[in-house]
Formats: C-alpha cells, structure tokens, sequence
C-alpha cells in the first residue's frame, strides 16, 4: 500500500494519496494537481478516484481539474454540488490491498465525510482516518462557518462525528486531517504533523471534552474571522471549480508596460516587509508571500485582474500557483527584475519606516505613537500592549477612521508580516505616518517588554 | 543578449530563444514547449514572436502550441500555411539589442527562410545566421523531398541560398542550424554542434563545392530514405498543428489490461535490443528508446493507438514526449512494472537470440545463416559483409518475401539497435528462426573481420 | 516540531531527522548522508546528535561520516563501539520542543536501545518511538544474528523489551523502526510503512503472542539465512567506520580498458535479468539493481575491487550509494556506453535463455528439465513446484555439486532477479545449459501451475 | 566532440570541458568542480586533463581540487608554480577526436596560454580557442596587474600574442574566453557571450587596432580598479590550492548564538539594498548577492571568519560556493530564518533610508544634500551628477575623511548595489546621516536628470 501526504504550504493543505496494485484515489486534490500524477507515475498507479472530504471553504478544490486530468471519479458528502457524485456512510472502495470506508462526520459542514483507511495484507482493522476538517492534530475543525445562528447545530454534530464515529476507530488509528499549523480552518492546529486518536485523546483540548453541552459552548465562544473570500471559494466549490487544462503563466512587464497597466489592476506585492518599507510602488498592496495564501482574500477582490512585484524573475510560478488555488486566476504579468527594474527604470518610489520593538519602547514613553495592534481576535486576547488599538487586518479598510491621523501609527502583528500588509493598507489610504513594528509582538516580548491581556 | 539552444534528443533537433530588454524570438519550435516559457521566465522574458525556418517535415511544430500559450505572433516563408503570416526577405525583428533579419533561403523547401542576427549592441554586423535545413554543421539540407523531379531545381535554389544569401554573411558568423547529427534532413550531419561559415566554407564537404553543376550533380545522386510519416508531418505542418494544451499522461496498466487491450492497438517496446531479444509480448514491435523518434514514423501507422512497453513505470515521459513529437498523440496506456510485471503475472513470452560478431563469423563460415543489413543505402555503400543482402529496415515488411524462410537469418545494423527493430518485425510476421547481430557492423569491423564496399 | 523519514530503498533503511528551534538529531544515519545536511539546511537546524539504535550489521553505519560533516555526538547502547559514547535508559535529549528518550531494548542485539519521541508543545505524551530492529511494521526483529545458541536468551529479553517497554508508551504512540519491508533484519516486515503501537497489538503477528515462552519458540524456529556479509558489517560497525570524506566517483572505462582491468576484479553486472540473459560479459556477476543491496554482501567479498556493467553512463551515483553502504569501497570503474559500447567493440559475450512458465511446465512434462529454486527457506516453504531441488542463492557456490550437470538447470525465485543471479553463478562456474525462468513463482502461480508445500 | 560551457555567475567565469571517445580536458575549472563530474558522468566521459590558460588573479582555481577527484594531470604556462606540469608552445593533446593545441600568448599575464581546438573528424582546422584572459568577446584582458611599470611591456606581449598568435587561427574560429561581462579581469567585456574570431576583428574595440604602439598607449591609460584580494588570489595560485575535499556547510545560528558570536567575526549581508537599507545588524557589511563576488574582496580580509544573514535558510549553499570561490573558507554559520528571526528574537536593529532619484533632485535643488559616487573610474568618467563626489566603494575605507559629517550623504552607484555597500560602510563607520539612491545613476538618467562627464 502507498500512501503520500502532499502539503501545500501556504494555506498549510494536506492532500493524500493512497494506492494498492496499480490503482490510487486522491483525497481533497488541490488545483495544481500535476503533482499527483507526477507520484502516480513514479509508483505505477493509475489514479481513479477523487474523494472530497467537505465542500472546502479556503480553497479550490482540484476535482475537477484531476479528473479532466484522468477520467478519475469524483465523490463527496451529501449536498447540492454540481459536479460529482455522493458517497454514503458506509460505502467502501477497493484500491486493490487498500479499503477506504465512507464515514458521515457533519459538523464543520453539513455534509462532511470522513474515509476510514483498512489496509488489507495485514488485517480488518481501520489503520487510519482522513479526517478532513473534522479533526486535526490538537485541534477540531471550526463551526461557525454557517454563520453564529447554526454554531449550536453543526457543533453539537461535530461532538458525535468525534466521539460516535471517529474515535471508535481505536486509539492506534493514524489521522490524516486536511490541514496543518497556520490554517484558517481551525483555530490553534499543532505544528506536529502526525498523530493518532489516541494522542489527541490526551492531547487534544476539545476532544479530550466528554461533555457536549462544554464542547458546544466552547465553539460558540470561539471568535475565529472568516475572511471574505470563503463565501467565493464556497459557491466555487458547490457549482464545480472551472477547470484551468494549465497553470497560468504571466509574462514579464517592462516597468513602462508595468506602470501603464497598473490603472484598473491590482499592484500586489510579495516582497519581505523590510524591502517594502524600503521602497514600493505608491498604490500597491504588501502582502508577503509567507502569508499571502491565508491573507489575499482578505484584502482583494476577484473583480481585477492582477500585476505582481516579487524579488526575482524566477520566482512567479510558485506564487501563481498560490494564486490560483484561492482562484485569482487573473494574473496579467509581473514587474520584470522586480523592483531594481523599476528605480533602474527611474520611476518614483514610495517608502515608510520600520522601527523595532527597543525603538517602539522608547517612543511609546515619549507618547508620541498610536501602536495599532491588527492581528487575530485570539492572538490579541492572549497578550498585547497596553494603550494599543485592536483592528484585525481583514478588516481595516473597514475602520480607516478609528486609526487616528494626527500622530504616527505603528502597526504591530506577531512577526512583521501582516504589520506590513497592514501598513501598507494605510499608505495606499493615504496615511503618511506610518511604521512596521520588525519582530511584531513575537519581538517585543522577548526583548522583555510589558504584555497584558486585559 | 541571450541566446539559448534547446536540444531535443531523438530527433537531433535545436530550436532558439533568442531576446533581449524583455522580449524573446523562439526559432522553430518543438510541440512540447513549456522549455521555451521556463527559459523566458528565468531571464525575464516575454516571448512574443515565433519564426518558422521552413515547413517542416520531420517533426510537428510547436508554433500553434506555443503560440497558444503566449499570444505570440508566428511568421514563415510564402506557403499556403493555414496559420501565422508570412515574412519576407529583409523584414527585421527588433528585439531590444537582438535584431533578426529575414533571408529567403529556398532550396530544402521552396519556401525555406534563414535569420541572419545582429546584436547591435556590439556594432551593425551579423553575428550568426538561423539557418533551418538549407545549412547543418558539415552538410547541407537535402532537397529531394518533393520527389526526384524537382531535386535539380531546389538544388539549384540551395546553391544560390547559400552562396548568394549565406556566405555572404560572413567567415565569423555563426550558424544556428535547425538539426545536428543523427537528424533525417541531412546526410552527414557533424556530431559537433557549434560552427561559423568560415568553418564549413573549409570543412563543409557540399559547400566547398564552388560549381553550381557539381553541386546539383551531388544531390542528384544522393539516395537519402524518406520516412513515411514525413507526409503525414508536412501536411499537419502546412495546416496547422493540433493544440495539445498539456502533454498526454498515458496511465499504468495491469498486464492482464494490457493484455486485454492490445487487440486493435500497437504494442511499441522501447526496451534495450538485448531484453527485447530476451523476452518480448508476442507481437509487439521493438524500437529501442535510442532510435524511436528516427523510426517510429517508418514503421507505425497513425490509425491505430499505441501501448508501449518500458523497462521502469517512470520512464513515460520522456517517451510521451518523443512520440508527440512526431504526431503520435494517442498513447493508451503502459505496460505496469514492465516485461516483469507481465512475467510475474504469469504471461507467456516470445524470444529470440542474439549472436555477437565472433558467432556470426563463425557460423557464416559454415554456412547456415543468412546475413540482412537493415541499414540504410549510404551504409550499405560505405561497407558491408560480403553475401549480405540489403533491405533497409523501414522497406522491410515491403519486402519480406525476399527474406529466405528456410535458414537463420541474421539481421544487422551498425550498433543492434536498428537490428532488433528489423528481428522484431520478421517475428512479428512470423518467422521463427530470426538473430539480432549485437554490435552490427560497428561490432563487426572492429573484430577485424572483413568488409567490402562492392 | 519537524520530523522527517529518509527511505533508502535498496536496504529498506529507515533513517529519520527529528528538530526543533534549529537544532536537530539523526537517528541511524546512513553513510551517504548529505541528505540530512540537505534537509536541515533547508528547515533551518543544525544537527548536532546522531542517535544509533544498535550496531547495526547490514549496512555500515553514517555515524561518524555525520559526525566529522557536522560535529555532532554520537550516541550508542553500552558495548565496546570504537567510537561515540554510551546513552543509557532514561537520558534524555531536548531539541527545542522535541525531547528524546532513551530506552533499553535489548534482544536483537544486547545492547539495542529505543528513543520515545515527545513533543512538548502538545504535552508530556509519549508521540512516537524510534524503534530500531526491535520492532518493525507488522514483525519484530530476528534474534539469531549472535548465533542459535543465544536465540533463546535474546528472544527472552527482546520479548521484555517489547511487552515493558514499547507497549507501555500507549496504543496511540507512532512507531519509527529501522526498516521497511525487503530488509534481511525481519523475516515478514509490512509493506506498509506507517503504525502505531496500538495497531501492532492488533496485526502484528509476533506482538500478539502474550506468552513468552511461545514467542521464544517460534523465535527459536526462525530460520532466516544470515548473509555472509553482516560479520563484517558488525565489525566495521563496532570499531568505527571508515570515513569517506566524498563519494566515489569512478569513471567510465573503454571497453578495451575494461576487459585489461577485469582480471583480478569482479565483474558486477547490475541490469534486468533479460538483458543479462541475452548478452553479458563471460565471467561476470549479475546481480540486477533491484535486489543488489541485498545480495551482494551474499556473493562478492571484499578483497578484490569491482568493476561495474549497467545499463546507461549516467545511473552510476545511486549504484555507488548503494554499494557504499555495504561496504564496497572500491570501485574502479564502469564500462562506458554499457554493452553497447562492449558490442559495438567487437568484443564477445555470453549468454543464455529465458524461460516463461508456460514453457517450463510443458518441459517439466517432457522430462527433460530441472529445476534450482534458489529462494529463501520461508519462501520455499510456503510452496514450490513438485520436485524441484531447492538451494538458496546465497549458498548456491557452495551446493554447485548438488546441481546436476547432465541437465538443463531453470533457475526459479520469485520473480526472476534472484533466478538471474543464480543463473549467472552456474554460467560462471562453467554449466552451460541453464536457464533463468521469467515471473518466477510468482509467474507459476498465476499461470495457474501447481504448488506444493511438501 | 563533447565541448560544454560552465558559467559560474558571480565572477562571470566562464570555464569549459571538452572531451571525446571517453576522454574530456577541464579548462580552468573553478573551486566548487563536482560540476565537471557530473558532466563527464552524464557523457560517459574520463577527465584526464586540467589546462590552465593562466594564473587566475580574481578567484581560486579549482586545478588541485578537481585533480584530488579525478586523478587528472594539470598543466599551465611556465612560471613557478607549485604544483601540476608546464605545458609549451606547440604541445598538443589529444582527446579521441578532439585535439588541443598549446599556444604562448603572453600578455594579460606573462606565462598566459591559449588552447586551439581542432575536430579532427571534420579535418584539420582549428575550429576554436580557448583565450583565457587575453580575449574576450568585445575586450581583451587587461595588462596592469604586474605594475603601473610593466603595462607596456605586457601590452606589447598581448598586442603580438593576438595578432601572431589568435588572429592567424582564422575568422571562423570560435573564441572560448575565460570570462563574460561582469568580470573584473577586462574593462568592458560584452555581454553576449558567442564569438568568433573574425567578428571580433570587426567589433572589438582594441582588436581593431592594427598598430601597436595605439594599442600600447590606450592599454597605458586605462585605469581600472586591481581588487585588493587580487594578490591574496595570485599568490594561492602559485603556491597551489588548498584541497577542500567538500564544500564547507556553515551550519544555522540562533539569533542569540549570531550575536555572541559576532565579535571577532565579520557579519556579512548578502540581502538587496532596500532590505538592508530599511533593516540590518549594527556594524554589518552589506554586499548584495549580486555584485557579492566581485566586491567581497574589496572590503572584506582573509584574517576573520564570516557570519551569514540572508533571506532564507536554504539559500546558503550558492553563496558558500561564490565565498570559496574567491578564498572564504572559513563560514561559521548564517543567522537562522534571516533578519526575521533576529527581530522576532527581539534584538534591535539599525537602518537607514534610501531615496528615488527624483527625491534626490529635489533635494539637490534644496542644496542640502552630498552626493557620493562610489563608481568605478570609467563610470565615472562616462558621466554623473555635476558636484558630486567621486570615491570607488573600494577605496572609501581610506577616504572617509573626504566624505562630509555635517550633510546627508547620498550614496550613488549604478544601480544601488554597491550604493548599499557603501552606505553600509558609512554607517558602519559612525556616519549617521547616509541614504542609498535606489536606482543610482542608470535610475537618474532614465529619469531624466543631468549628467555630465566634466
């Protein structure tokens, strides 16, 4: 039996692979799915089945680009879906020595599927489990995602789909979840890959709860943001994801062609913070690609097309594929040589200051800095500075006018990350005095500062 | 400047990227082109032209298929093509510092042109000239394509396009030719790739020649083969390629599906001449991966699909991409795991020896065995073994009644390679007593055993 | 938490690279071990432990080729080891968020040790466990490598090292061990590579037995053939093994070299069993890429220097890992352009047929046949064909009087890599009329052939 | 005839290996040289030989290092080397079919020689030469490394060597130099990087002067900058280099083992100029990956150890290799996960601005600003901003006291590269007040603005 875990980093995606004499089936195939027939090649299998574990909210799907791509068939949980057909409790598929069991695990989503894994050349028993969103290593999946009205519903759901159907699989079967660390579907995902039922019965917080009335109050206390692009990704998913045939391959644009192309695009910026701050384009929005996958829909919509500044020539593919598995599929062209071809060009540039958390210190003292704290609800609650100003960056466009404009704003997120998209935001709304704090709360605190988290 | 040489192995063929300031030129592209988008992406390239050296006859064209993929324009000589428009002698192509200016160079083709290149960043001069098949390293193209009638017209139009058009350029201009050695649009290509006109002015046997008369005299008597599928490539090239949009991924399949698949396909074994003698699925033809793209076009029709046999599950797309190369695009499948999966699933085998020259000596001198030479004429002429009877291989099945019945044959090329694609047919039609000479007459002569040219 | 599992495929070698906040330890490196450097540079860790299992008799070790690489301590059990230093039951090592600790598992070797795995950041739970040759996926280690006489007190402790040290760390505790299915260090090891404690409890057949006693029985009724090689992998293993510095590189020799230098050096031929049979080198070894790590420690010593025959210039580098980590230092070289070049030299080969199982069974009717299995003692108990006589490859040289010389010989295995080997040997020792038989047992039982177990 | 180029980008080195029938020379290799294997792995190839054309001043030749892995025997001009043969006028080597031919052509350096290649299967013509530093495409080398006092016997060397040396090989042979644009060993090598002999009779500049004493005399004015590592490199040369055996592999550093570590070493920066610009470490040296190779040898000595800070942690590897190139062996370690580790580490970091030509104008027209030309001489003097100041990067060291306390200082290069590199210098001296011009001259001047070349 072969089985493959291929992870897509940026949105911490896990897809697996799983195959037995000569035949495969892919679990939650991302959209770039040439990857899984570059393993099925090396291993000899032919892959003929696409199994989703729930309509995927953060992503497009690969579905239906795999099976344009081998004629594989696709199933999913019960619901309105466009394309594919439905697979019910119980129901099982034969890879040859492999045996995968369609498990029913509502809860994240309604109709939310698990896939129990039986590997036939050692015995009967359920080995492993793809667990989708349902559960993940220290974590379970979210289930606000239907709106608060329905919270109650689906998490009492999720508190049977645990404890009916996937922790009587036996404390030694593996879990292969659909996400890792860093994923928006799930609040606090453990950055350790592997585990199995057992140690998420120790370890995991929720489902060590053997109460559903506490399990469902925790769940309706959660405050996770749900970027708006998920409602896109949603509708994507439940009417069939438009099939690409291709990757994109967006052209180098002369700084000329670059400049004059910019007027009803998009100018998004990967770059690392400290080269943004340094110089950028006026107009254009930072967000670094370590977290350009989990943050792009928060910020852009999918009415323009987009140009792209990156360090390198070379670089753009890996972003394009980022792109696209959000579905920002229109992606005109790249700033050719980055952004030394456009000041080699002699085009102007725009910069703001970074400071670091010593220097932020100081000038908190001297109380001439407005500190604005955009990071996520829980991180905020964890621990931030005290006389900051809390805006998550998904939603600061939305509250421009609570960042005042008399005094420098320094925006603060953990790392410096999302304090430059969020910095960046204020530049492009005009702000002229604003700052990123390098090293973000992550810094601060090591650097020995004062934390509350009142 | 840049300028890069795109070797595609099989059929000895060389295409161009050529650009400059973020624009690029490709030169006779191949089918499978996502070379030319990684080489651009890597330099910061945008490719937006596509120059045709002539319509080609050996391969099918990436033009349609690249230009799908980037948007760029495509230009060819003055054919009725039913794609891209037409250049003419003297139209420049300005690509930043690359200028490339166009020759009317007929004589392989009525309507072959060369592109005489000028970096005009060092200064007015041509630095080298894309030759296509008028000029190859130590050769000239052949110009017997459009049958013996028209070979002393076209000759005559090669001789002026290479003295009025070519040479002029210059002793220090270098040549880009459209094939290197091994390629069927030339007789005796060099296997050294790089040379200027100064070079072939001294060393090029057909352009020393100073007489026109001689000249066409020369190309008159040679007796050069020409593939069959070369009409079939001629006529796809003149209409317009098919758009592949990705590559074909032909699946594994089981022996028992192979087997059960064959009937109404060809079975194409790639393997070595040596495992191919050893043990083979009955019927199938044997075209060792090494000569496939020169021969696969001889002997293999277009109207019914393939099923290949090779000798690892990863191999595939190496030879995928051979076969579509030269229009084999439907490609059903692959034999899983090999002859060894077919063995191991209990499968019967077919076999022949192979006998190495010491053997054949031997056994020529006592008399029972009968010598083919597969090779082609030239070969033929330049060397053989006294008795031997000449049919080249891709005439073979034309003339298998003059291959005795009654006696081992020995079949020989000038390494096996060949030898084992002419053994295979005559098994494939049923002869039972058939040997592949190992070495052929490569392996023979430096034995020391003896030769005659008579 | 970063941990990662390096497959060596020849051997089934399982080596793993656990890290955390920059610092990481290696648990059985191999010899060839840039990879780990590779994998650690890329995640950012600097390795500075090397953790070994046991002494390790089937293949040379990478410790101290780690060590001089990195500078990392080596750690080992208690026993006389030339290098390193000893780690006793209960140390433990932090890496950041990981901690490793150390447990006494003696009974394949005394001095064997486990490493639980705990990740801090989820909780004390023990997550995982490096289990070396202790236990396996679906079998426990062999305890016969210190000879039978010692089964019983090994088989004893290895019993305790599982049931009061393994088992006790949870059902939901991952298991890491040493090798995968295909290592000569177990007799029935899964080939399935993922498990857990608990799933062990369930399949795996040794696991279940509660009874001491009778795992000691069954133990003491193992009887797995110890290759002659693993003495002198133990004794390089125990003093310290030779540090390479680099990779051997040797070149590619001209057929005419070659043959000069082929006396007093083994001649090791690493291509398919069909190729070998159709045409090989008088006089040389086979023994075909997929089974060489295994058994070429059965059949070639370590006095003389190899020279190598394979298929193309370019596979070179993983023959060369491979036989490094067995111990084969010395590689003079490989014969340019394969057989081909030795053919189109002129140079003689040898060869012999190929049998299919169809074939077989009609000259076992005639009578005129016999046949060697030269597989495995389980595997020949599990069933054969009626009559014939059975030696194991690996003492074929021994045996050869017991093989009739009156007789065509078929060499039988399972599938017919080992029957190549074994085919070869005879040829070599000067039989003439052998055969190897295609698809093996394998390929018998699927034709539908009678098996006996008799 | 095998000939392949090696590029190696820093350095715009340019090394070759050509080869035949089995056997391959190596023309100047470079340092990191498994390059050189893994082609004549790939080609079934032997290297037998080393040739260099002389001895190498701007990076350490990889002749003892490649020798140590392959046996090779090294030849050179005659001069008092400590290792490998002297090879003389006239020598020649053979290669199967190809053939080298040693010629003398002193000039750049006094024992310089050059190799003509001839293909003896295409006739006995030189088809190419090897030049090493005596011609490039657009160039020849330059003549000033011994001493103000020897340019006019040197260049009256070079001046013969060319015309009674490299010109009678014939216009079309192909000229293989040592370097490309970029290299410091030629003063305006052209950026294309295919030439022939007769085409550099009609393009370069200095090639095209028939007299000698011209040529003298515009050899005798030419002033370009002699690296100070220049000598450092020579003298290793001479004597022999030291075997690495294998490339060192600096391991990953803390952010607090960086800092403790960082007194005694050099801390070295390697990230673009708007990243250092808006963040470094206090008292690093900022030289840009892209002009890292050619100026670390200004600015950095031999007597300290380096610490790495770069973008990513696997990017170390190409930059160790361009370190060892030009003699830095000795890398301690990178700072892990970059300057963001350091900031989320909470350690302070030092900054300064960087400023858009047209800012620039402003405040030049404000009059509050210093402009510094850190260019090399003929930049300079090809043209710049009237009332700047001009101190080469390298030099500026020892100028500081030229460069003004009292006024912001713009730091002008080319482009911002070594704009960087000087501004960092600044700061790393006490100078508070330093912006980088983005863009630099080529920026300024597309933009516009006035240059004067007074």
């Amino acid at each position: 039996m072969i089985l493959k875990k291929i992870r897509s980093e940026g949105l911490a995606h896990l897809s697996y692979l799983v195959g037995s004499d000569g035949r495969a089936a892919v679990i939650d195939p991302r959209r770039d799915c040439q990857v899984y027939l570059d393993i099925a090649e090396e291993e000899g299998l032919r892959i003929t089945e696409i199994l989703e574990t729930h309509r995927n909210e953060d992503y497009i799907t690969g579905s239906r680009e795999l099976a344009s791509m081998t004629g594989a068939r696709i199933r999913h949980g019960e619901l309105d879906f466009g394309y594919g057909e439905t697979i019910r409790e119980g129901e099982e598929i034969e890879l040859g020595q492999a045996l995968l069991r369609a498990l029913s695990t509502p809860g994240h989503t309604p109709e939310s599927m698990s896939y129990a894994l039986v590997d036939r050349s050692s015995g009967p028993e359920v080995i492993g489990v793809f667990t989708g969103d349902a559960l993940f290593v220290g974590e379970t999946g979210r289930t606000d995602l239907l709106g608060h009205d329905r919270i109650e519903e689906l998490a009492s759901m999720l508190f049977f789909s645990l404890h009916d159907k996937i922790v009587p699989l036996g404390p030694g079967a593996i879990i292969y979840p659909a996400h890792g660390a860093g994923s928006a579907c799930g609040g606090n995902i453990s950055n350790r890959e592997e585990s199995t039922i057992g140690l998420e019965l120790s370890q995991n917080r929720m489902l060590k709860i053997a109460d559903k009335e506490r399990f469902v109050a925790i769940k309706r206390e959660e405050k996770i943001e749900k970027p708006y692009y998920f409602e896109t990704m949603e509708d994507i998913n439940l009417k069939g994801q438009p099939v690409l045939g291709r990757l994109p391959q967006p052209p180098p644009l002369s700084p000329r062609e670059f400049h004059s192309m910019a007027d009803g695009r998009v100018v998004l910026d990967i770059r690392k913070p400290t080269a943004f701050a340094s110089a950028h384009i006026a107009g254009s929005t930072s967000i670094p690609l370590e977290v350009m996958a989990s943050y792009v829909g928060w910020v852009l919509g999918y009415d323009r097309p987009l140009l792209l500044v990156l360090d390198e020539n070379g670089d753009i593919i890996e972003v394009v594929r980022e792109l696209i598995r959000v579905g920002y599929d229109r992606i005109d062209g790249y700033l050719r040589d980055g952004l030394e071809g456009w000041t080699k060009a002699g085009l102007p540039v725009s910069s703001f200051p970074v400071i670091d958390p010593h220097d932020l210190r100081r000038r908190l003292t001297d109380g001439d800095i407005f500190v604005l704290d955009v990071r996520m609800n829980k991180e905020w609650e964890a621990g931030h500075i005290d006389g900051a100003k809390h805006i998550f960056v998904g939603y600061l466009e939305e509250h421009l006018d609570e960042v005042p404009r008399d005094r420098p704003v320094a925006v603060m997120c953990s790392s410096g990350l999302r304090g430059s998209l969020g910095a960046g935001l204020l530049k492009k709304h005009g702000r002229r005095n604003v700052l990123n704090v390098l090293g973000g709360m992550g810094g601060w605190a090591k650097a020995g500062f004062p934390v509350t988290d009142q």
